[in-house]
């Protein structure tokens, strides 16, 4: 993510840049970037949604020892994503001490936002993709060679469509929504995300109520990027965005089907509050200038039973 | 309440001024302000938790047409409370467009903080004292003349030690401990508040789980002090103040009690969400820049049953 340098335009408005580099890793090379173990690295911020989705789905994909991962300093400085959590301040592969590094190593002359997630060529040094809505779906569908045995199939065939039909929504609504109500400057645009995003946790409490997870029986990428927002709403949307109609904890359906999720191998050791709470509070001075950093909410609830097993067919 | 310019020391921590008008009214007028009907008019902020003590007491004790009340608007302007509710932006009895007019009529010189609750002098135009903390128990004690038939006794004579002792705690920890969190700009004294916040909220969660209210079977001042500051909890002090380890709905003793006031009369009539809302999160700019409100929290559960009718013996 990037919105550290966020840009609000004149109606108050919170508008999300589109990603710069939006090449692909592909099975059969055809993009110059063929898939390859070991040849690329994953960088993330641990507090990032968009970054958090690439770590559950490389997970459990078991692609772990296929490409690597760095983890930017949650705090971003002057010069963005840095490398401050790793020994000398640098990553140990990549070599460098920030991730736009890779940005200029690519395009010597860009000047433009830094975004997590990120996905770096470890040979040339050269960034190859911040396209995170295309990045996760790549590793479903070009990485699978090298899929661990029994891999979930997260975006299958057969179900795309649908899929597709079911993220665009959230994505809006919610996992954007969130962000428009947090970045807004005026009352109006705020009320207005505001409105959608309860309005889509409203839908969204009703379709699960029949169902385990988005699509039915079987975790697909939809929900993935439905989690990532979801695990951080009590801690960082609900107060520092102002989305607080409710908790996530006041709506049984959805909080139970967030722990469900939390307690499937691959979620919840992927989940990082401090992270996201230093992250959000500490960076996003326009909105708390103090830099306090909440101490709650009580997260002991994520680990309580769910009671979802029994709506699986 | 006078924090719109508020008080942060060098350690980062909040400290409340005292009350610089200290005069009380008595029943015999040694005092210089003798209780008289029709003579003098409360002024308050319905944002106010101080000031809404004030206004629960007179409605308890049926002081109503015997202190007249001017309502100031919730948002202060850098002349600090002003009766721009009012048709012409004056209050309508004191002729005055601000109450600091009030504080400059009995101190010509004065340029301190200006303060609600406080009690104005209507022919003279003088204030008499904005010493909140005095204030309630004095229209218990001294206008007993004044009470309506079956007035409650808010500050029993042989209880009165043991009222002090409950409500001190309540006082530093929990009605001046969300201040502390809130306007702390150091991390540490923050969380320190933010524990003393939870910690008296966690002693009261044990305590109200066998008495109907703080002394027992009655209302009393105790409880007054506590329900204006429990009512604001969610609206305000759980995010603005960062007091977010729980809301006062996750606590179910505490949430049942706070019902249980609200819905006696005297009680929520007197509550205003708005102007609660709009005073914090626009006066409080260094807390709030962006001045935008929040929506929420539904309050809708306020008026669902309590069930502390049994706990009466």
């Amino acid at each position: 993510m990037v919105e550290n340098n966020h840009a609000v335009d004149e109606s108050g408005e919170f508008q999300r840049s589109r990603s710069h580099f939006a090449d692909r890793i592909t099975a059969d090379g055809s993009s110059g970037w063929p898939v390859e173990p070991g040849r690329y690295r994953l960088i993330v911020s641990r507090a990032c949604p968009w970054a958090h989705r690439m770590l559950i789905v490389r997970k459990l994909l078991g692609l772990e020892d296929v490409i690597s991962l760095g983890v930017a300093d949650p705090i971003q400085d002057e010069l963005s994503w840095r490398f401050t959590l790793d020994p000398g301040d640098i990553d140990p592969v990549l070599k460098i001490a920030y991730l736009g590094d890779a940005y200029r190593a690519r395009e010597p002359e860009y000047d433009g936002g830094v975004s997590v997630p990120a996905i770096v060529d470890i040979p040339s040094g050269k960034l190859v993709t911040n396209d995170y809505l295309q990045m996760t779906l790549d590793l479903s569908t070009q990485w699978t060679a090298y899929h661990r045995e029994g891999a979930p199939d997260l975006y299958p065939e057969g179900m795309r469509d649908e899929i597709d039909a079911v993220i665009e929504p959230i994505f809006k609504e919610f996992n954007n929504g969130v962000y428009r109500a947090g970045f807004a400057t005026s009352q109006e645009k705020y009320e207005a995300a505001y409105r959608d995003v309860f309005g889509r946790l409203d839908a969204l409490e009703e379709r699960l109520s029949t169902r385990r997870f988005l699509m039915g029986d079987a975790i697909t990428e939809a929900d993935i990027r439905l989690f990532t927002t979801l695990v951080r709403f009590d801690a960082v949307y609900h107060g520092h965005f102002k989305c607080n109609r409710n908790k996530l904890t006041e709506m049984p359906v959805l909080w139970a089907y967030a722990r469900d999720l939390y307690q499937t191998p691959g979620f919840g050791e992927t989940v990082d509050f401090d992270h996201i709470k230093r992250h959000y509070y500490v960076v996003h001075s326009d909105i708390n200038p103090t830099g306090i950093v909440p101490v709650g909410p009580d997260a002991s609830g994520w680990s309580t039973p769910h009671g979802r097993e029994s709506l699986t067919n």
